[in-house]
C-alpha cells in the first residue's frame, strides 16, 4: 500500500513539481519539490501561440523533472497544465511534443477545475468556514466562494501576473497612469462576477507566487519568527505597504526588495494589483496566505480517493495533521491518546480554577498529542526537540499564535527545565499567553506521569476542588504509587499557578 | 525483520531500561528509556544480603517497566543484573521472586562480562583506537584496556559509588581524612592490577552516572552549546574543579550544585573519587565521557549478531552512524551518495587551492551525506532543519567541534541564506574553522546542483586550476545546461573564497 506520486503543474510563469510519499500506515510526507520559472506564456501575444523559446525552456525543465521522478521511483505521475496551454492555439502540437520527448501525459484542466483544486488545497490545510479564495497565477486568476467549507461558486478569469504585465505595464518603470488603467480593468472584471457582490467582508485566502511574495516582504520587514508561509496573515495596511514597494519602485531596485525573487521582479506588480483590487472590492481587512494550492489540492483529491473518501474534504484539518505528524514521528500513539484523555479530563474538571475555554482546550489537545514527537530525534531532551519539530512540522488548522503555544506545551511537558527566549515569539502572543501555556502544560505533565508505564493503567481521574487544595482521585488497575510520586513532583508548580495544594490519591 | 527489543540493566544504584527498534532496512532507533534509582544494594552490609525495602522498591519499578514493555509490544527482553545481585547471598530467592512477579528472567553477569558490554557500548559509538575504559557503577568498577580497538585486558573491582560511600564516607560531611583513606584504598586496588602499569598516558573513557555528573557540572559551568553528553571531553583541571565541588561541599549544599541530581547527591563523592584516582594513577590529562555503556553494548552485540556479524564491532563508527541517520530520515540515499562522490572529487582535485587535508575531507564526507536530512521535517528550509537534526542526532565518531562543522556544512548547502549565531559555537571551534566550513560547503553546493535531477547524470568532474580561474569539465549522459546554470550561481562566492573565477563546461 506504500505509494509515491509525482504531481506536476505547468503554469504560465512556472512549472512546479512535488513528490509525495504515502506510507503503509496512511501517513504521508513531501519527499521533494522542484520549480523552474520557464515563463511558458512569454510573448504569446494576441494570436495565442506558445513560442519556440518558451517551449524549449519548458521541455528542458520537464526532462529534468522526469529524471527526478525516475530517481524517486514514483509509482504515479499526475501532470496538469493550466492557462498558457489551455489558451494556446498550438496546444495539441505542444502536448504531443512533450509526450514524445518526456512521456508525460499532460491533462489540460479548465479554469473551474483549477479553482476546485485550489479549493481542495486550501480547505484541507486551513481551518476556515467561509472565505473567498483567490489564486493569481501567471495567466489566469481563480476565485472561489467557500461557504460552510463547501465550494459555492467558482470562476476563472483570463488574466494573471504575466499577461497583465505584458498588456498593461511593460518593461519600463510604471507610471501611476498605467497602474490606474490596470486597476480599472480588473475592477471591471470583478464587477462582472455577480456573486462577488454578495460576499463583501469575507476573509480572503490568497494563493500563488505573487501573493506569497507579499507575505515574504512583510515577514522580512517585521522579522517574523516562524519559517512557514502557510497560514500567514496580513492586515490590509500591511498589504498596502508591500504593494507600494513593488509598484512604485523602479524595475532595477525592485529586484533588491527583501523577499522578492529576482526572476519574479519583472511581473510582481502585475500579480499584486489584482490582490489589492480584490481586497478593495470586497472591503476585506485581511488576507490569509496559503502555501498550499493546486498541487496539494490534487494530492488531497488523490489521497482521499485512495483512502476511500472520493469527493470529500478532511472533516477536521487540525486533527488530521496532528495524526499525520504523530505517524511521521513514529510515536507510541496509544500512550499519546491516553495522556491526552487524562489531561483533557483534568482540564475539564478544573475549569472553575483556571477559567479557560474551548480555544485553550484545543491547544491542550494538540500539545498533549504531540508531547513525545521529539523522541524521533533523540530520547534525551526530547521536549526540546519536540518544540522544534512542532514549530516546523506541517501542523495545519492552527493560527500561528496557537502553533507557538502548542510547541511550548510540548517543550514544557517534562520536569526538565526548558530555557527559551520567549521574546522571539512576543510578536505572536499576548501577555497572558505565557500564563496560559504554564497552566496547560502542567496538565500534560501530570497526565504524562500518571501514564508513565504507557499502558493506560490509570484509567480515570476525579478532581475535587477544595478550599485550599485540589484532590485528584485515580481509578486504576494497579497501585499507582510510582505514578503518583512522579506526578506529585509538579506539586510546587501547581500551587504556584493555582494557589492550591495538590493531592493525588 | 522488524524487531523491538527491551534491555534492562539492574545495578546497585539504579535500574535502567532502553527500548530499541530495528527497522526493516536495518536502521535502528531508541524508542523509549526509563530509569529509577532503586538503590538495590542499600544496607547490604558485610553479610551481603539484599534487604526487604530495597527489594520492594526494585520489584515495584520492574513491574512498571514490564507495563512499559507491554505497551511497546517488544519482541524480546534482555534483563541483566550486575554487582548487587552478583554478590548477594539471597540472589536466588530474589531472582525467583522477580520471575514470579514480573516474568523477567534476569541473567546475572560476571564483572568481566560487564566490562565486555561496556567495551561494546563504547567502541561502537566512539572513534578511538587505544584507551582505558572505566565504568563506575553503584557496586562495582570495571576497567578495560583497549588496544587497536580490541579488548586486551579487563577487570572488575568490587566497589562502586554506593559501596564506597557506605564504607568510607557515611552520611555526614566528609573530612579530608576520610577522603584520604578512600583514595588510599582505591590506589591500592589499582596497584594490584598489573597491566594498569603499562598503560600510563592513554586517554580515559568514562562511563556511569557519577562520571556523567562530572560532565554535567562542567557543561553547566561553561555553558556548553550542545545537548548530548556522549563524547564530551574534560581536561584534568576541569575534573578537579567538579571533584572539589562535590567532595568539599556539605551534604546539604551538594544537592544544589548545578548538574547534580538530587537522588545522587549522597553518593556522588564515592563515585568521583575513583575517577580522579585513576586519572592520577595513569597520569591521564583528559577524560572522554561516553553516554553509551552496558545497555548499548548489549544492544550492539544483539544487533551485530542479528545482521550476521557475531562477536564483531563496527568497522567504522562514523560511517555506520551516518548511514543509520540517513535511513532514519528517509532520504534519497543514492542522491546523497552521488553528491558526496562529486563533492569529494572536487575537493581532491582542488587540493592545491584549498590546502585542506584528510581531517577536513572527512567533514565534507559527512556534510555531503547528510545534506538533505532536514527534508524529513519539511522541504522548505530543509537546510535549517538539517542543521538542527545533524547537531542533535546520534552521530558518533566525530569530535564535538567536527560535529558542529558538519552541521554548518549541511546548513550552507543551499543558496538560501542561513543566519546563525556563530558565537554560540565559538567555544568549540577555532577561528579558522569558519573559513574551512565556507570552503567545504561550497563544494557540496556545487555538487548538489550538478545532481539536481538526483539521477547521477553528471558522472564525473575534471577540475583544472588555471592562473585566474578554475575550470570544471563535466562528463555527463545528457546536456547539463540547467545543472551548470544552477551550479554557476555559486560563482561569486567561489571567487570570493578562492580568488579565482569559476567556469563549468
Amino acid at each position: 500500500m506504500r505509494k509515491k506520486i509525482a504531481i506536476i503543474d505547468l503554469g504560465s510563469n512556472s512549472v512546479r513539481m512535488i513528490i509525495m510519499k504515502i506510507y503503509e500506515d496512511g501517513s504521508y510526507k513531501m519527499m521533494d519539490q522542484a520549480k523552474e520559472m520557464v515563463r511558458l506564456s512569454e510573448d504569446m501575444g494576441a494570436e495565442m501561440t506558445l513560442k519556440p523559446l518558451a517551449i524549449k525552456r519548458t521541455l528542458f525543465t520537464l526532462k529534468l523533472f522526469k529524471k527526478l521522478i525516475e530517481a524517486h521511483k514514483a509509482d504515479e505521475i499526475f501532470a496538469i497544465a493550466t492557462a498558457a496551454v489551455r489558451n494556446a492555439i498550438n496546444q495539441q502540437a505542444f502536448l504531443e511534443k512533450i509526450k514524445l520527448e518526456t512521456g508525460f501525459d499532460f491533462q489540460v484542466i479548465s479554469g473551474e477545475e483549477e479553482a476546485y483544486l485550489d479549493y481542495m488545497g486550501v480547505m484541507n490545510t486551513i481551518k476556515i468556514e467561509d472565505c473567498i479564495i483567490v489564486d493569481i497565477g501567471g495567466g489566469s486568476t481563480e476565485l472561489v466562494w467557500v461557504e460552510n467549507r463547501r465550494m459555492r461558486e467558482a470562476v476563472s478569469l483570463p488574466f494573471g501576473a504575466v499577461t497583465l504585465t505584458e498588456r498593461f505595464l511593460g518593461k519600463e518603470n510604471y507610471t501611476s497612469e498605467r497602474i490606474k488603467k490596470l486597476v480599472d480593468y480588473i475592477r471591471n472584471q470583478y464587477k462582472g462576477i455577480k456573486w462577488l457582490e454578495q460576499v463583501k467582508g469575507l476573509p480572503v485566502v490568497g494563493l500563488g507566487g505573487s501573493i506569497r511574495t507579499l507575505a515574504k516582504i512583510d515577514k522580512r520587514k517585521i522579522g517574523f519568527p516562524l519559517e512557514s508561509l502557510h497560514n500567514y496573515q496580513m492586515e490590509y495596511r500591511e498589504v498596502i505597504y508591500a504593494y507600494d514597494l513593488v509598484t512604485k519602485t523602479s524595475i532595477e531596485s525592485r529586484k533588491d526588495i527583501p523577499g522578492v525573487e529576482k526572476e519574479r521582479a519583472d511581473i510582481i506588480a502585475g500579480g499584486v494589483v489584482p490582490v489589492k483590487a480584490l481586497m478593495d472590492f470586497l472591503k476585506a481587512d485581511k488576507i490569509i496566505i496559503s502555501g498550499n494550492g493546486l498541487r496539494e489540492g490534487l494530492f488531497f483529491k488523490y489521497y482521499l480517493d485512495f483512502l476511500g473518501y472520493p469527493d470529500e474534504i478532511l472533516e477536521d484539518v487540525l486533527y488530521h495533521s496532528v495524526d499525520n505528524t504523530l505517524k511521521n514521528y513514529d510515536v507510541n500513539v496509544e500512550h499519546c491518546l491516553h495522556v491526552t484523555k487524562l489531561a483533557l479530563s483534568i482540564f475539564d474538571q478544573l475549569t472553575p480554577l483556571h477559567g479557560l475555554g474551548e480555544a485553550e482546550r484545543k491547544l491542550l489537545f494538540v500539545g498533549a498529542q504531540l508531547h513525545d514527537i521529539g523522541m524521533y530525534v533523540d530520547y534525551y531532551n526530547h521536549h526540546k526537540h519536540g518544540f522544534y519539530l512542532a514549530l516546523n512540522s506541517r501542523l495545519n488548522g492552527l493560527r500561528n499564535r496557537e502553533l507557538v503555544m502548542c510547541a511550548f506545551i510540548v517543550a514544557m511537558h517534562r520536569n526538565e527545565e526548558f530555557k527559551v527566549d520567549w521574546k522571539n515569539y512576543n510578536m505572536l502572543m499576548d501577555k497572558n499567553d505565557y500564563e496560559i501555556i504554564r497552566r496547560l502544560s502542567i496538565f500534560v505533565r501530570i497526565a504524562e506521569k500518571l501514564d508513565r508505564n504507557e499502558s493506560g493503567s490509570v484509567e480515570n481521574i476525579s478532581c475535587y476542588i477544595m478550599p485550599d487544595s485540589v484532590q485528584m482521585m485515580l481509578k486504576t488497575s494497579n497501585t499507582p504509587e510510582l505514578e503518583i510520586a512522579a506526578a506529585m513532583k509538579s506539586d510546587k508548580l501547581f500551587e504556584k499557578l493555582f494557589h492550591k495544594k495538590l493531592y493525588i490519591v
